[in-house]
């Protein structure tokens, strides 16, 4: 794997954003262990491919909830380090924290800024795009990485193209898109010069910082306070509760993105899929004959097109078609495909009526047999 | 209660018949603790609705399989009798057996004979309905009980009516028929001259016993042999397991009524369903707005002529119409309401597959829970 790190002077410190809340994945994924934390494709959690892919880089900094240590720790026993976050505070204050901390030790590497909630089947494309893009980084670029559109998803923003750039594989950003509607992203994707928008950003230490400060100092200057108070333990970084609770949350689209005039796009052509509701599972899980994927305990009998999963109950279906059904210990939820993100309603129902169980724990004899 | 139950010279002895084994309504039913003690409707278990109905009469004679000696001792503490089968033989064995009991201490009485597992909403009705009936049985009829059909049924048996008999409210049957295809059972709707065959009888314990001696002496012996060394403690009848097995297995339909010239038929009006699978249940079920039956710890959103029900994990549905989703704590089943029967292949891969724990036990938990 050497030579896929190969990269001239420039080492990649991976941060990994594990803060996620996953509720669009419930009821697998809840407050206690949300959709990181669990394999929703093959036998490997989110969290833990993501690991596997950035491993032949710099040892990652995690990036996550402090409800989540065990956790975190239990999956990357060897990160550089575990920011844990008391609350959350979208991604802009994690790009400034992962910053600030590769700054001290090691302010030549490139932070490579990306979420554990991926589903990037080819590591190693994914990697020669990282490495393609770093002489951009290293210029004084913060790179965003945009895949090439195979389908006119409205779930996603866009990215449109400009110029290409000297340095890297890496281009001019002539504007980012909201999620499109249908004929939009159909158009987008016709084109050509519509990119998906990633959200793992590559970039030097010294230059997010710069940005920040330039464009969104509150947020810079409430994320820095909360590490400089951090209560440090060994590899385990836990940020100053009262000050980040301070720091506005935003996300590095807006807060930095959108405004700086040193963004780039990494044009990527490698598969890679937000694994945000049951729908986008079933779309890259893979399926039998019939076009169902079915996990766990499942008898069936004449189902078509159906994502059946249960890591709890035996689940049996029979003519069963174009539905999402998921099964755990103590809950079980079942919708047609094309009404998956409805499921975050669910979820809204389950709180308005104080059902805060159902969306936070799993039963106790789920949680010890957790991993 | 007591004017409907003056009906002349004759005590109605009701003997209770919950053997069953409630396949079809998997997963909630299961060998350990088949359909007639759930409540399937309302809050009353099956054979708590049979002994609540039936408690004007006499009390009853309750014949139910030895497994499920405590439940049925739970269920009615104050029964004449609990006769427990060590295997099932079908409803002819329980017949004689039945007719046995009464003949010792009760020999002027009739015998009621009647499943514990159907649904008459109106109790009363059923009530005038058997008193009516029973000049006739007192006269040496066997009585069956035709309920005059409200839809074209095919999952029943009809009567074809014949004429109309002197003593009681009672008419010769001209002929049983078997479970008719959807045009025939269109056409006896039409027709007018076909009742349901609702499988309850009426008789005098000692024409049974003729009747049985007759046309079936190998059951009539079979069984009488399996009770005469049955262990006896106080109201429990154990009978003898090697006797019974070698009692021949059949129904009171074939072994006496398809035989006999003393068969007569009383025409019901009351509202009468077999609860045989979850199709039964939500067509009698009461429905929201939306025509859904809903029950247990239920979040649905656009949901519509379905049955939800859950006696285990929370169930969240959105979109879901004219399904049937039947949830335990170890098992949930899904499927269109049309296809409700087809559990039983279900619960045939199950037992191919040797998860006979599926079809037998609850989780420990819900065994403690259970009533």
């Amino acid at each position: 794997m050497a030579s896929e790190t190969e990269i001239g002077a420039a080492r990649i410190r991976p941060a990994i954003m594990s803060g996620g809340a996953g509720t669009r994945l419930w009821p697998l994924s809840r407050a206690e262990k949300p959709k990181q934390f669990h394999a929703l494709v093959g036998e490997e959690t989110m969290l833990g491919a993501t690991l596997a892919r950035l491993a032949p880089f710099a040892p990652p900094l995690l990036i996550g909830s402090a409800a989540h240590a065990d956790l975190l720790r239990a999956a990357a026993p060897d990160a550089a380090a575990w920011v844990l976050e008391p609350m959350g505070r979208n991604t802009a204050p994690a790009a400034a924290i992962a910053a600030a901390l590769v700054a001290e030790d090691d302010p030549d590497a490139l932070v490579l800024l990306a979420p554990a909630d991926h589903h990037i089947s080819d590591a190693g494309a994914f990697r020669k795009t990282v490495a393609a893009a770093a002489p951009a980084a290293a210029d004084g670029r913060i790179v965003t990485f945009g895949v090439e559109p195979t389908r006119p998803a409205t779930g996603y923003g866009y990215i449109r193209r400009g110029a290409a750039l000297g340095a890297g594989n890496a281009e001019a950003v002539a504007a980012f898109v909201e999620k499109p509607d249908l004929a939009t992203a159909e158009s987008y994707l016709a084109g050509g010069d519509y990119l998906w928008n990633a959200g793992i950003f590559l970039y030097r230490a010294d230059v997010m910082l710069e940005e920040l400060k330039r464009h969104r100092p509150d947020i810079l200057e409430g994320a820095l306070a909360a590490l400089d108070t951090a209560t440090r333990d060994g590899a385990a970084i836990a940020l100053d509760p009262a000050r980040f609770a301070d720091c506005p949350a935003e996300s590095v689209d807006y807060a930095v993105m959108e405004k700086t005039d040193r963004a780039a796009v990494a044009p990527a052509a490698f598969p890679w899929t937000d694994l945000g509701a049951w729908d986008a599972v079933y779309d890259i899980s893979e399926r039998d004959g019939a076009g169902s994927a079915i996990s766990g305990d499942v008898v069936e009998i004449d189902t078509a097109n159906s994502l059946l999963r249960t890591d709890g109950p035996l689940l049996a279906a029979i003519g069963v078609e174009d539905m999402i059904v998921v099964a755990t210990d103590d809950a079980v939820f079942l919708a047609p495909r094309e009404r998956a993100q409805d499921v975050k309603q669910v979820v809204s129902i389950l709180k308005e009526k104080g059902r805060e169980e159902a969306v936070r724990f799993l039963k106790v004899q789920s949680e010890k047999d957790a991993s």
